[in-house]
């Protein structure tokens, strides 16, 4: 039994912890992990607690970096002009992917849910809006989820940033490239029909 | 992006090799653990450690264990004249949680599979055979998986031992329990309607 392998129980229990990773994944792993050369297993424990002593969060933006600030804080190549406002790191990431946006970022590390018990104090606001104080910032472009939480958001920052003269955008709803009209939800479908343009 | 981070990046290639884990549950994973603190991780990357340290094949029946010989082994409660072979450590623990089988085990660690090289030599085959010469082992249930490759290697093992005078048994094949008959595949429709019982 597995029981009596104290150590590989204590890893199956350790992966399973990953969400989205049940205890029958874990298991499939270790025993992957079990079979691979020992080097294998040290690059893979290295990895970890080398992501965890080097990687921070920047004292401006908030995302992830090894060297505060960040290199998108620091790129002189960035429109300073536009500031683009996510959830999470992995957003400002997807934000990046599609190489449209030039301008600086703000990773507010969350939505508003005040079910969870997440108010505005939890999240990185007060940061962003000593950020706007300049008053270099012409443009916000806020990038939360289009879920309740970052709808809800976006909402509440508008609010606080509109007063400071400062205008705020939303990220276009619409049709993603490569549907079928068919299969895009109807909820979709009416936003996208709301903010058709011309051809 | 992630790429300025090579920390994330390495964590996430180290993450991509698992079975089964693509490049996005990676980022997913890694990103997971950046979340947690700093004890999560290392707990996490000293379970990897601890397993490759402490467990090793037991020098008998090649089961998994952090002493050898394994505690299945050296067991007195177990019966001796009954040999279970399985393919994988993985193959007796499924075979242990069944509670079924009090003998003891032997792990081939792979089966007969000659298009991707593995031969009899490749596989604890002789070991296995130098166990029965003592004539303790009075049946031999071969427990290898119902693929193509664990079938040629039951057919292989049980021309070796029956000239030993030894039995030689497999699982029975049938239709699993809690099936709907409707779903089960033709294959094993005909092999449950071949063994089957005086109720």
């Amino acid at each position: 039994m597995v029981d009596s392998i104290p150590s590989l129980t204590r890893l199956i229990a350790e992966l399973a912890k990953f969400p989205g990773i049940g205890r029958k994944t874990a298991t499939r792993l270790a025993f992957y992990l079990l079979r691979q050369p020992p080097g294998e297993a040290e690059a893979l424990a290295g990895a970890i607690l080398d992501l965890k002593a080097r990687v921070r969060f920047c004292s401006t933006c908030f995302h992830i970096t090894e060297h505060d600030p960040c290199a998108l804080c620091t790129d002189p190549g960035r429109d300073d002009s536009l500031l683009c406002v996510v959830e999470e790191p992995q957003d400002l990431i997807a934000v990046e992917r599609s190489r449209s946006f030039r301008g600086r970022y703000h990773v507010l590390h969350g939505a508003l849910s005040p079910l969870d018990g997440v108010g505005p104090e939890n999240l990185h606001i007060t940061e962003l809006l000593t950020r706007l104080k300049d008053g270099r910032v012409r443009e916000v472009l806020v990038a939360t989820n289009f879920s309740v939480e970052g709808e809800a958001t976006a909402l509440y920052l508008a609010q606080l940033i509109r007063p400071l003269g400062v205008r705020v955008t939303r990220l276009a709803y619409g049709i993603p490239l490569g549907s079928d009209l068919e299969y895009v939800d109807e909820a979709t479908v009416h936003r996208a029909v709301e903010g058709r343009r011309d051809l």
